[in-house]
């Protein structure tokens, strides 16, 4: 039996996972991501961490076909120019991680990492071409074409959040543009969604403007909520036609909706489903919608995916 | 040395060229398409012409590395399911011109083809990740991603024209739905949004409303039309804010455009660039601009270079 290890590296934790070559997760832990002085500790634990899950196995190092690694940055040739929440200058992740363990090491970038799981173990298990949308405090999203990672020439491709859905929005994204499709479809956009509609109208409804969170809306559609199934709508309508616009350059067979959002489960897909048959082009209109099924284990799947590419 | 042959097949003519491996174009010719009887001799045809410069040019067989198409309809593993312009029903494209030659075929769109020819010899030369933009009667378009065509689940990958840049855009589109990229920055996009300004207006202008033309429109701009720059103008905002969304997904190091739009030269690409830089996303800010260089020939050097991929 051939192993791959995954790696997840967030700004709090390092998420570590042994495979077997076949997607078989044999085991799973946890180690603090240690960000200060410039992060220079985080590699060091990885491969500290990883030594020892070797030994306690037993494991033949020959038997390791390599360690794959997700960070919450663009990745180029295995290199992050820069990240927010790691502490890292440039940092030559590839090289360094496969200098402390004599492996081979892949990387990637943890969105497009976490797609690649979802299709490998996951919602998208099957698909070649998928697109992958997380719906979490912000949009992020990542694109498998051909079974591969999309990364673009600055290994920032998938940035799925930032397109553009409404030119006419006054309200800056965190990106500084206006009308960012995260504006309206994160857990903060469709909180903001809601705020909206709640100060605008005097209907009754269960839902109330202080402290409305996503969740709070898609429980309340449960219920039968007309004015949160209007909130519900106007997300759905945001990312349904933003959905057309990326189906119509990317052609896939699939969409896996996954992060915080997704929790409200099949209602949310339902409502994404109708805007984008409302206009999809025709070559895109079979593509299927499905929830993520990894949780946090897409970006450790993911990681050791990318040494089997 | 090695050869490959690239074919371009068109509604009218196939185009078809020898290549030496490195990309010198060694010769290239046209024949009919002769589309009746369902384009029963439409490969036959191609293969006679494949034969007879072999023997022509006294090429050894074992030198050929293999046979490039690129057909107008989306492809999937060489196969075509219907073609409007070819008269093919289901067509095993590949695996059909192989057993004519025996000798190795590749397969694919012939827009996303084009694409490939211009990363190859054109202006997309060097780059490794770019999108094509084919301003004719139609917005075509391709893209490439790590040196290789984004084709996508169904073949149908790369169509930018139908992108939905207008929610509310009353005129239909060909494609049956309204507001698609390609009404506002093909040849007939332009002379639409001519049509219109110059009804709208009653300010001095050379242009008038009959028969304007997309050249016509940027004839004048050269002339320091006022008029015509307005309506250019519209056409960089709808096109240039367009690649911003493309690029997010994509991540691109050039955008080649070409077509017969194209031919008004660098000051296309001035209106582009103009909307693109106002709204891109941070990471895709120093993607360039370029205009194809291959003309007509994109086909033939992109279906080449898919036998070299």
């Amino acid at each position: 039996m051939k192993y791959c290890f995954g790696i997840d590296i967030g700004g709090t934790t390092e998420k570590l996972g042994l495979f077997q070559g076949d997607g078989v997760i044999l085991d799973k832990w946890e180690i603090k991501t240690r960000t200060e002085r410039e992060g220079i500790n985080i590699l060091k634990d990885a491969a500290a961490a990883v030594e020892s899950k070797i030994a306690e196995r037993g494991i033949d190092r020959d038997d390791i076909l390599g360690i794959g690694v997700g960070v919450p940055a663009p990745v180029k040739d295995g290199v992050v120019e820069k990240t927010a929440n790691l502490g890292w200058p440039y940092k030559d992740v590839a090289k360094e991680l496969a200098e402390l363990l004599k492996l081979p090491v892949k990387v990637g970038n943890d969105a497009n990492v976490a797609a690649l799981g979802e299709m490998w173990l996951g919602g998208g298990k099957g698909h070649k071409n998928l697109i992958m949308v997380t719906l979490g405090t912000g949009v992020g999203g990542g694109i498998i074409v051909n079974e591969h990672i999309m990364s673009g020439a600055h290994g920032a491709a998938g940035e799925i959040g930032h397109i553009c859905v409404n030119y006419e929005e006054k309200d800056h994204c965190g990106c500084g543009r206006c009308g960012c499709l995260e504006q309206y479809a994160s857990a903060t956009g469709i909180a903001r969604l809601a705020r909206q509609k709640l100060t605008d109208t005097s209907r009754q409804t269960i839902l109330k403007v202080e402290g409305v969170s996503a969740k709070m809306v898609f429980d309340a559609v449960k219920e039968g909520d007309e004015v949160a199934k209007e909130i519900a709508d106007e997300f759905g309508r945001y990312l349904g036609y933003a959905l057309c616009n990326i189906a119509v350059i990317v052609d896939p067979s699939v969409v896996v909706v996954g992060g915080g959002v997704s929790k409200a489960g099949e209602i949310l897909l339902t409502y994404i489903r109708k805007y984008y048959q409302e206009r999809a082009f025709f070559a895109n209109r079979d593509t299927g919608f499905v929830l993520a099924t990894l949780g946090n284990d897409a970006g450790i799947c993911g990681a050791a995916k990318l040494v089997l590419e």
